[in-house]
């Protein structure tokens, strides 16, 4: 990698934390947790999003099946975020407005957007406490569980997960893309040598995966976006009719 | 705002900032921003999403209108950021397999998320070096415009913009919400005494649009979450259709 400013350090170092030690985070850093995700830039001031922090043992490994992930069971403090635009339909009904277009299309994405940005701010929160993070869109394994789960009103959709807590491991780095793959001007445009780019990529990737400490295998970039191309979740279709459910998309 | 640990002070004391100054960002800044955004965490390390850097002043205007904000013809960096699962398609479909799921639903979800996990880390970055900010979903006013002026292929999706730049302003600290209206344990169960927060909290941000610097004037929370949920963009229904265009929500 480049050198970069030492004030990007902790980004630019970035590894996803699955396993963390029994520890407790203590509720003042919880608070001040929920203080960044609050501060985040939210569109037009709405501050669509809520969070809910999972305490209940038993609701947390109903969770952690829902993301066929043993460790979301595990140590560390998980959050749900949530695309909220029930507390504003409320708040609107209270001032005497009932017709509202806060099930579309626009505000779900809005909502979804103020979520996902508070989430990531609470990542760089996070470790600039040293702690470690792992986000969890497998939550949407089974949206519709999850809704029941957390009792998440009209209005409402889970959005993302995250644990938060003291590392009990450190990955190595996983390589990124080739940035001219990623990073275009003025237009969206691939280079002309994208394929022989990728395969590059898949060079250092198999590498990766062929050399690091756990869980070796045969492995190639490619080979991943391809494979996951193909797969779609077990209650397939599930997401679109979760969105119906709660309210999205009607227009 | 309660004390906090001084590290997190950058992000408790965040502010949107919409003036900069003529001061041009470098390129060694701009490639260090695109680094932290690559090692974002990224749904099953997908990096489904790209970054546009909108340098043609003409284009900067035309998005400038889109958004319906002066300032985005300004000074500053302005980058878009989009969800992209056409990359994983050309990937995919050299690999043979030309039957994917990537414009289902779940893969538009997942790539959004990727989009804005990474801008905020921007944001973050940005915010280290001593940069300011402002994050831009009024982008998606006109989309299906945006699309063609950046040339964004099917299973793509432009998410948010941001425009980084040298601050020539120091607004003041606009206070969120009440925690307890945001923040719940193990479901989403607004408190029993909502409604007397939100008046509260009114009263709150009466006091700051009343007695900012500029544009002062008569607003609460209630007022401002009321009005917003009655309003939709000129282009009604443009949304769906720009999904729809760009191949996403198929399944």
């Amino acid at each position: 990698m480049a050198t970069f400013d030492s004030r990007l350090s902790n980004q630019l170092h970035h590894r996803t934390i699955r396993r963390f030690l029994p520890a407790p985070i203590n509720p003042a850093t919880i608070d001040a947790l929920v203080a960044v995700a609050q501060h985040t830039a939210t569109s037009h001031f709405l501050q669509s999003f809520s969070m809910i922090s999972i305490t209940d043992p038993q609701l947390r490994r109903q969770i952690a099946a829902i993301s066929k992930q043993d460790y979301v069971a595990g140590n560390g403090h998980l959050f749900i975020f949530v695309a909220d635009q029930h507390r504003a339909w409320q708040i609107a009904q209270r001032a005497g407005i009932t017709a509202t277009h806060l099930g579309s299309a626009d505000k779900f994405l809005q909502a979804t957007s103020d979520a996902l940005l508070a989430a990531q701010n609470v990542v760089n929160a996070a470790e600039n406490l040293g702690l470690g993070t792992v986000l969890l869109v497998s939550i949407l394994n089974d949206p519709l569980q999850l809704i029941d789960l957390l009792q998440l009103p009209r209005l409402t959709f889970p959005v993302i997960g995250l644990i938060v807590g003291v590392p009990d491991q450190a990955p190595q780095f996983k390589p990124r893309l080739d940035s001219a793959l990623v990073h275009f001007e003025n237009r969206y445009r691939l280079p002309a040598d994208e394929a022989a780019r990728v395969t590059a990529y898949d060079e250092v990737i198999r590498e990766y995966y062929a050399t690091r400490d756990t869980n070796q295998r045969a492995e190639t970039f490619s080979h991943l976006i391809s494979g996951s191309s193909q797969v779609l979740p077990a209650h397939r279709g599930d997401l679109k009719a979760a969105l119906s459910q709660q309210g999205f998309f009607a227009e």
